[in-house]
Formats: C-alpha cells, sequence, structure tokens
C-alpha cells in the first residue's frame, strides 16, 4: 500500500512549523498537530508500516520521547515488540550506554542489556531525523547487544542537517515521510 | 471483550519487579519487559481499549514519557487523536501549565493551549498510578482548557500510594490492569 500525494499533502498540512523554538532563529517542526488529528496520525503510521513490511523485524525501536509515540503505534499495529531507549538514570535493570556528541557537550543513552537478543532485526523509529546524532548513537547500542539493524524509520527529516548522510555511512537504510529544508 | 485471568497472568508474569531502583527500599514496577514481547503488550491494549470503548472519547491524554508508548499505541488502535502532556520547556507553542507537589519540591506540566477544544472528552492514559500526583495535575490542565475527563487508565498501580483515592475525590474514575502492593 502506497500512499497518495493527497494523503502526503493532508499530514504536511497539519504540521506546525514554530518559529524561535528553543531559540531565536531556529524553526521548530511541531508535530504534536499531527497527533491530535486521528486521520493525520493513521496516514503517518501507514507510511511507516509500509516501510517495514516484509523485512522480517523482530523488534521495533522508539527514541526517548516522541520516538515512544511512533514506535509504540507501531508495535502495536504491527504485532511486533517494542523496546524504549532511554535517556540515562530512567531503565531500572542492567543496561548499555552510548555517550555522542551535542553541539555543545556530550550526552548518553541506555538500552537495557537483556532487550534485544543477538542476531534478532531491529528496526529504529524516531520522529525527527536532525543532525543523525541521536539514532546513530541508538545503532552503536544496539549493535552492543547483536542487534542487526535493518533500518531507520522518521516521520520529519530535517534535510539540511545531514542526518541520512551520517546514517547511510554507516550502512543503515533511511526512510522519512516528510522532509523540510528550513534553512 | 473481556480478559481472560490466564492473560492477564501472562502479562502479569512478563513484568519484572527491580529491587533498590531508584534508590534503596524501592522496588520498581519494569513495564519493559512486557513492551519487547508482542503477545504482553497485545493483551495490555486490549484491556485498555476495553476499558475505553463506548465512551465517546474525542482525544487520548498521555503523560511523558511512558505514557505516549500506551497512549499512542491506543490512540491509533481506536483512531482517536493523541495529545502529550509533557515536562516544561518541551512544547514549541503557547502551553498551559501546572504545578504539583513532589515528595521533595514541585514539578511542572504543560500541555499546549489548543491541544483540546472546549467540551471534548478526554481519557488519561499513563502507565503506572503511584500517588497519582501527575495524573492529578493532567486532570487539572485539562479542565484549563475546557476538557471533559471522561477517565483514567493505567497499566500498573501501587495500590498502597493512595492514586486511586486523591483521584476518584476530583471525581476521575480510574481503571487499572494490575494492582501491586509492594509495601
Amino acid at each position: 500500500m502506497s500512499l497518495s500525494a493527497q494523503e502526503i499533502n493532508y499530514v504536511k498540512e497539519h504540521v506546525r512549523v514554530v518559529p524561535d523554538f528553543p531559540k531565536k532563529g531556529i524553526q521548530f517542526v511541531d508535530i504534536t498537530t499531527t497527533l491530535k488529528n486521528a486521520k493525520a496520525f493513521g496516514i503517518t503510521l501507514d507510511f511507516m508500516k509500509d516501510a517495514l513490511k516484509d523485512k522480517n523485524i523482530d523488534l521495533i525501536v522508539g527514541l526517548e520521547s516522541r520516538g515512544f509515540i511512533y514506535g509504540a503505534a507501531l508495535s502495536a499495529a504491527m504485532n511486533i515488540g517494542f523496546v524504549p531507549i532511554r535517556k540515562p538514570g530512567k531503565l531500572p535493570s542492567d543496561v548499555v550506554s552510548v555517550d555522542y556528541e551535542l553541539e555543545y557537550g556530550t550526552d548518553r543513552i541506555e538500552m537495557h542489556k537483556d532487550a534485544i537478543k543477538p542476531g534478532q532485526n531491529i528496526m529504529i523509529v524516531d520522529d525527527l531525523l536532525a543532525t543523525g546524532g541521536t539514532a546513530d548513537a541508538a545503532a552503536k547500542l544496539i549493535k552492543k547487544v547483536g542487534g542487526n539493524i535493518t533500518g531507520a524509520v522518521f516521520f520529519v527529516e530535517l534535510s539540511s542537517l545531514g542526518g541520512r548522510k551520517k546514517l547511510e555511512a554507516d550502512g543503515i537504510n533511511v526512510v522519512s515521510m516528510l522532509q523540510y529544508d528550513l534553512d
């Protein structure tokens, strides 16, 4: 099932671009306006389902926090287990962690050590692909425990920030539904 | 559709209780082990769907972060829009906010002002009902913008912490799938 241009446009019309958030000069792509509209949210998930189908996925990994929204909804719709990747100190059992660089400083994400079994096929899901730093760190986490990364799917891609190139350089197949070039 | 005792037990067997997290003496109910198991996650969502059906719900509100997992999956499955309630500074457009008390200090949650229209019927969804502080604050946020709270549904209820009593005192109907009395 492929989406029509009309369906894609319907979703895009429900995205809200907010100027000067979180700081002056940044245009923030607000996806909450597409979530409260059941039709727009449904079309978005249909797009993602299409990207996941026939790929023999064992688990969907969602990145805190907005990746939980798309990842968990997809998991439920496709009857595939869901694994959260979280900020430090949130997961109660033994974790693996990866540090990654931000514009200023570093950040860390964690996943339960026993969340993925070696050889399982994993799809990474998040709302937004920007520089690709978080998704790339997530891929490293998944590889640490022996997972096989089938690809990464995003609702929105900020094309000018180079995230796709970064992930593809690591051999990760990238799919995004809406592309923005905001600079 | 009601769940069988066997199905409820299947889910409960997949919950992991982790001792001494986040600090010594606390037993933490880890729900991630039920998410990576598609059958357990599916049964959980079936329980929640049952709690929502025939209630004429307009929107599902999920609380950051784990409430996003259940809330968004339910929204998608039931073709109902989803609204995230978030920690401060995360939502880009105009927000309403509520402060609430923690054991030590206070915390704040926010929601977009235009997320809910006056008179819409709202169901609050979260993973865990403990003292009820966050859910009660969420209810205040929803009322601030004129929403009508139909009820609150939780995966896990820590019965000894009084959350149900607190919410019911505010007229909120509470449903939980699994109850724990860990003290």
